[in-house]
């Protein structure tokens, strides 16, 4: 992925006037049992709109989610994403405007950092088209690098259903098509949650039993998610991660439980505190809103979201 | 799945002549990564008949595999899950003429005691069709109850690939179809190992990543066996039982080495000491025969075999 070095002083100016539009989807990860490994891309998006200038300084707006909150320089994190992935292919960086709008929530669960770094990195895919070509195992190492762990980038930048994991050679994955019956319901609380607080919560250990729990279910939900949604609510079972984490967040475990009592496959969305439920069909999710109407003691917004099976797309924009 | 209790007495009566033959595969559980959940069913057989009897006593006949090794009274494995079959139905045993013709190794992790309970089971079955009928997770609880674990005793009554779990209800089964391509090879030592010895080397706790380390693993298992089979190598790792064990097994473990540095991708057959490896087509399962008689230090019998698709069958055998 690297390009020439003696071109690249000429190849970033010759970038300029460069424009692409980049698309990233909203990702929910672990889904129960799969923790750190399993992520479903979710149709809720964050659109980016990215040129290359010769500009005195970089330009960035966001709006939407974020709008006001998020920082509008070099630190931004689709720059950081971007400047990696230039720096990485050997190119120096243009200067950028950067227009932003967000729908993914921040800090709720649904991949909103990880989509941000996917968006760097397509955008920078798609600024570098011809000059640096980069294959699927290079974007996801690209992301990866950035966010620590593949398994929020993976199904951002692949679509559907995706299973990540490490190699010595980087990180890899593997898409599947998640039977058309699926229809995941994402439960948004008010408040958010700090992804490194969650994750502090993890045991160093735990029991031979539960380990060989999880293998079971997270086998068996690779089956339900393709082909058997009728065993969703047994394969979303999990002893790994949720009950450790659940004092973090005790109003998305009282409805976890009011959701599984009632037999909907409900997960922790990420690290939380959102929400999935991973209904049969469209009926049973309509059962699941009205069941969290009726029983949530705070507000929670219902989004009925379809699975993307696209993942991030970049196409050209230059005018 | 019980006999009305009244009419027991002469139900079982009306049994004698009755005759059924039995065909089980033999299978392979854990698959490296699934352990006790995973299984896969193999094309090779034990062969038995079964008569009901008006005789003084049971009469038992043992070819080939455990000929002269073997019970040959009631405490016959085929004999006692027969009778706890009977015995959850609700009617008497009657005497039995069980002529059985092995060709499943004993001892050496290929499921010939989970074959035995469910030839039993199977054969039970056909005996009482019509007077007390089965369903799946009812075979699968019998079975289940006498082998203690459900990840033999699920493929050998279905076939294909399975994945096996516990539920309060009992235990429960998802069958799947393994791609074409997949070829088994299994290599079986000279000595047999105890599946209790194997047991007892497994430690209480484990680390917490290496349980997420094969919840990754088994989820990919599920995609590599029935649609991407090039991704064999890498879902075929495991950080839960085979390491631990390996020092029960020496050769065995010397020679899994051996294989997976050659891409090969090769696991402990269920507790040992016979090796599975997942060829992705025949080819490599050709090569994988041809490295084992360069390499290995004691003699490995290989066996090319298919996956079983069909499981266990009984079919009337009266006269």
């Amino acid at each position: 992925m690297t390009a020439a070095t003696a071109a690249a002083g000429s190849l970033a100016e010759s970038l300029v006037g460069r424009a692409v539009h980049v698309k990233v989807p909203a990702t929910s990860a672990n889904l129960g049992p799969g923790f750190d490994t399993l992520g479903l891309a979710l149709a809720q998006y964050d659109d980016l709109d990215v040129e290359a200038t010769d500009a005195a300084d970089h330009h960035i707006e966001v709006h939407g989610v974020g709008e006001g909150e998020v920082p509008l320089d070099e630190s931004h994190l689709v720059v950081r994403a971007i400047a990696h992935t230039f720096a990485r292919a050997g190119v120096p960086l243009p200067k950028l405007r950067l227009v932003a709008h967000n729908s993914i929530p921040h800090g709720r669960g649904l991949g909103s950092s990880g989509a941000a770094i996917v968006a760097g990195v397509m955008a920078a895919k798609g600024l570098l088209a011809g000059i640096v070509e980069f294959t699927p195992d290079e974007l996801l190492e690209l992301a990866t690098e950035l966010e620590g762990h593949p398994d929020n980038v993976a199904p951002a930048l692949f679509g559907g259903l995706t299973i990540a994991w490490v190699t010595p050679e980087g990180p890899r994955h593997k898409k599947l098509i998640v039977h058309r019956g699926v229809s995941p319901l994402v439960l948004v609380p008010e408040h958010e949650m700090s992804t490194a607080l969650a994750r502090s919560l993890q045991p160093e250990s735990v029991p031979h039993e539960d380990a060989v729990f999880n293998v079971s279910r997270s086998a068996l939900l690779i089956a339900a998610l393709i082909q058997s949604p009728e065993l969703l609510l047994a394969a979303t079972e999990d002893k790994l991660h949720q009950h450790y984490r659940a004092k973090a967040m005790p109003e998305t475990d009282r409805l976890i439980r009011v959701l599984r009592a009632a037999g909907h496959p409900a997960v922790v969305s990420g690290a939380g505190p959102s929400i999935l439920v991973l209904a049969s069909d469209p009926s049973e999710r309509a059962d699941a809103i009205r069941l969290v109407e009726e029983s949530a003691d705070t507000a929670w917004q219902a989004l009925p979201l379809a699975v993307d099976f696209l993942g991030s797309t970049v196409t050209d924009a230059s005018r």
